[in-house]
């Protein structure tokens, strides 16, 4: 059985040839969600909340998905892509938490959003604390590596030379 | 533009009939997400976290979304639908965060799902802290409620009879 979605809009973003690995806060440049003009009613009282997510189409991706991924910052640790937030999967579906500057008509303007300029967007939903807040997560497989620092500079895609 | 997915497995839950509104941590029954044979692999080391993000179809709502939305337990104050949760949306697509129980072969046994069983699955992906835990993300409009002791019931999705 296939399922078929009409993206709302498209994310703006300064990255037309790399992007980042994760949402980069305080990234300089302009980033946006623009919804068709048809969904801007469904934006009211979003601006109440502080973040959002993002479900948006990874359409810039060719590679075929394989069920194991190669963690390269990890010395090439293989955790399944399930285990992983890999753009490479089977359905390739972006989930981004980022947070509201203004909403201005049918657009949001955002904190810095990982993702190429064009994306479709599928859906925005708020982001509501006790709801989606877990302070107990922890960092699963992540959490074993040596040299935490390091470690959450790629967690946040915070872009670092070594 | 059109983009088609094609499920990833099916969630199997106690809801035939009717299904809570948020996922119900302790409820009892048999939760599990059981993953096409082929896609086993792909949750590799994914028991070493504590949540994770599903994705699914809302697949049983017939209704027509509309650009806002009712809150029935908050006096039917009007909410972008942008701005609920809502699981009438222009994308059917439903995300709840859930706790990893156990991962056994191409199934996962999770805490409690508010989805009816057979909700077709999209993608699973970790809830890793620091990346997707905002304690200071706030409650938005419904911050700004009475009785924030039977707003929570409602943001968790407890039943209660008043």
């Amino acid at each position: 059985m296939t399922f078929e979605f009409d993206p709302i809009g498209v994310i703006r973003t300064p990255y037309t040839d790399s992007a980042p690995y994760q949402p980069i806060a305080d990234d300089e440049g302009d980033f946006r969600i623009a919804l068709d003009a048809r969904f801007a009613a469904g934006l009211s009282e979003l601006d109440a909340f502080r973040y959002i997510y993002v479900l948006y189409v990874i359409d810039r991706v060719a590679e075929k998905p394989s069920m194991t991924v190669p963690i390269h910052w990890a010395g090439d640790k293989a955790v399944g892509v399930f285990a992983s937030r890999s753009p490479v999967r089977p359905n390739p579906i972006g989930l981004s938490i980022v947070q509201i500057r203004q909403v201005v008509g049918n657009e949001i303007v955002t904190s810095g959003l990982d993702v190429f300029d064009g994306t479709p967007v599928l859906d925005i939903k708020p982001y509501i604390d006790e709801l989606d807040a877990k302070p107990d997560a922890g960092f699963g497989w992540l959490g074993d590596l040596d040299d935490r620092e390091h470690l959450l500079l790629h967690i946040k895609g915070v872009p670092h030379p070594y």
